[in-house]
């Protein structure tokens, strides 16, 4: 194996660093030019398994570079685990040399992808994509040192992706914004779910969908933890989003604002991404045309948005809070 | 609007009485002959709207007799509610003139259908399928008497339906077998979920999909709630449940056994349907071929299965446990 990207980082401040918790993307070396190859982890075995098809195998749909279609079924080109990353100034990171979370069920069959962290009641909660054979599914796990990390299965069953869990209480309950994919009826949209222990989620309701008008055209999803803010006097959660475009595809970011209180209430919506693909590795790359965020660092008027580039390395934007929340209404 | 169906029964013994949730269709009545309507609910104005095309308008796509889709956008052929029904031989029904549960809500605006009837802890729990633009989720409503209900919101975001809660605490914990939709990653398939309340729902993991060389190869979900039995001196669980098959598009049941303790586990499972699409008023009608249970009345050998019949009428068949029990492996 090798390895393909390091990017959508979860975020957050430890002791007197800063901690990524990266995702890391892993290929099979192929055996020759024109190969195509496709690795799951076997959780029978414990071991990876590694699909081949010769060059020039007819059938194989490889129309979109992140993934295998061949006799209707679907894997992914890469597998990723989740490994921690530190640094001291928020810019150099040092990478540890061993995953932290690597696929070990039968749900993390083709991968651990995105993880969100949160910081509640002295444990770092991190949520992160599930995903194999059976659908694409959110998993949840903690860790008080980001050395030893525990494993409280999956919250969210498939498809639901881009979980973002609220840093505090909310009316006496935990809160998140979820992403379910429906198909058909319904569009892959911003929904907010509540829970008592964070293991267990109900009490789901909409909260935002893809504007047909706008940047966010085809289809929207959460991106970092939400944080608080005061918008003019009035109290309020910061939701950095991701949304793509139907005619670009581009993914861009942008941000909502959410009621203090009631965070099913949506105050506001940055009119215009407040981050878009534009540097050449975001513009291309393994996937271009994309920038996609799991985590910021919110001080003041000092947002500090990590992000994936391309589906294969991991940058930082510095914006001012003043600026993201003008350009929203 | 008249009434197009009355089908998909929840059922239950309540006092000497058996009781039945019917799904009840409605459809607008036509202006002209040729003339396509649907209706929805506006939770704004709590008024029923209704979208009418004119004979012969182009881009409709009526191919499927459940909706309509017209310029990317899809409407139920009916908007559904929930009614009562009340029997003191099981056979003979009076159906009440009100509803009992009606569109109410952003989510419900498509309709509810399909509940299921679970008794625990001295309340009738009813989990139904509620329908909107948004997608298709799943909801939870409760009652003491059938006369009045609590509504607490929705346990399944979408796309989910074919919920079944499991009549008795496992381990501590409320369980529930559900059906997530996923599309590309996955198909549709039984999972199962815990809960420490019925409200919220985690620890979700995979049960059983459809089988490539079987009956139920296409898509498989919930059908009736999951009743206690001894399976030759195992105690067991067993979940009648629905198949459809990829090349007859028919909707036929079967049933699952699984572990008494450990309802994650597959015991075994019908090799052949144990109802299929036979009678003329389950061959055709509304949507032909499909027959669909909700629930079941199962005391000793006899289990009679409610049932509806091509999206139309319902029905009722006894069965056999012992013969079921022998069609499994």
């Amino acid at each position: 194996m090798e390895i393909v990207g390091a990017f959508n980082p979860g975020v957050i401040r430890y002791e007197s660093d800063v901690v990524l918790l990266l995702r890391v993307a892993e290929a099979p070396l192929r055996n020759s030019r024109g190969e195509v190859a496709a690795a799951t982890f076997d959780p029978s075995s414990g071991s990876i398994e590694v699909q081949r098809w010769a060059p020039g195998t007819k059938g194989l749909d490889l129309s979109d570079p992140r993934i295998v279609v061949f006799e209707g079924r679907t894997w992914l080109t890469s597998l990723s685990h989740l490994r921690v990353a530190r640094s001291t100034d928020g810019v150099h990171f040092d990478v540890e040399d061993a995953p932290a979370i690597s696929p070990a069920t039968e749900l993390e069959s083709y991968g651990v992808e995105d993880p969100r962290i949160t910081f509640l009641d002295g444990t770092y909660w991190i949520n992160y994509t599930a995903v194999s054979q059976h659908g694409i599914s959110t998993a949840l796990a903690s860790t008080r040192d980001f050395r030893t990390f525990k494993r409280h299965g999956i919250i969210f069953a498939p498809p639901n992706r881009d979980v973002t869990i609220f840093p505090e209480q909310i009316g006496g309950r935990y809160a998140a914004l979820h992403r379910p994919m429906p198909e058909g009826l319904g569009d892959a949209a911003i929904w907010i779910g509540w829970s008592r222990d964070l293991m267990s989620w109900g009490d789901h309701s909409f909260v935002a969908q893809a504007r047909h008008d706008r940047w966010d055209d085809h289809r929207i999803g959460g991106g970092a933890v939400p944080f608080r803010v005061n918008a003019g006097g009035q109290d309020a959660w910061l939701a950095v989003y991701h949304g793509v475009g139907r005619s670009s595809h581009r993914y861009s970011l942008g941000a909502l604002l959410l009621d203090g209180r009631d965070p099913t209430r949506v105050i506001a919506r940055s009119r215009a991404p407040i981050l878009e693909p534009d540097a050449p590795y975001e513009r291309t790359g393994f996937y271009g045309g994309v920038v996609f965020t799991c985590g910021v660092l919110a001080e003041g008027d000092a947002v500090r948005i990590y992000y994936g580039a391309a589906d294969e390395v991991t940058a930082v934007a510095d914006l001012s809070l003043e600026e993201i929340l003008s350009g929203m209404s």
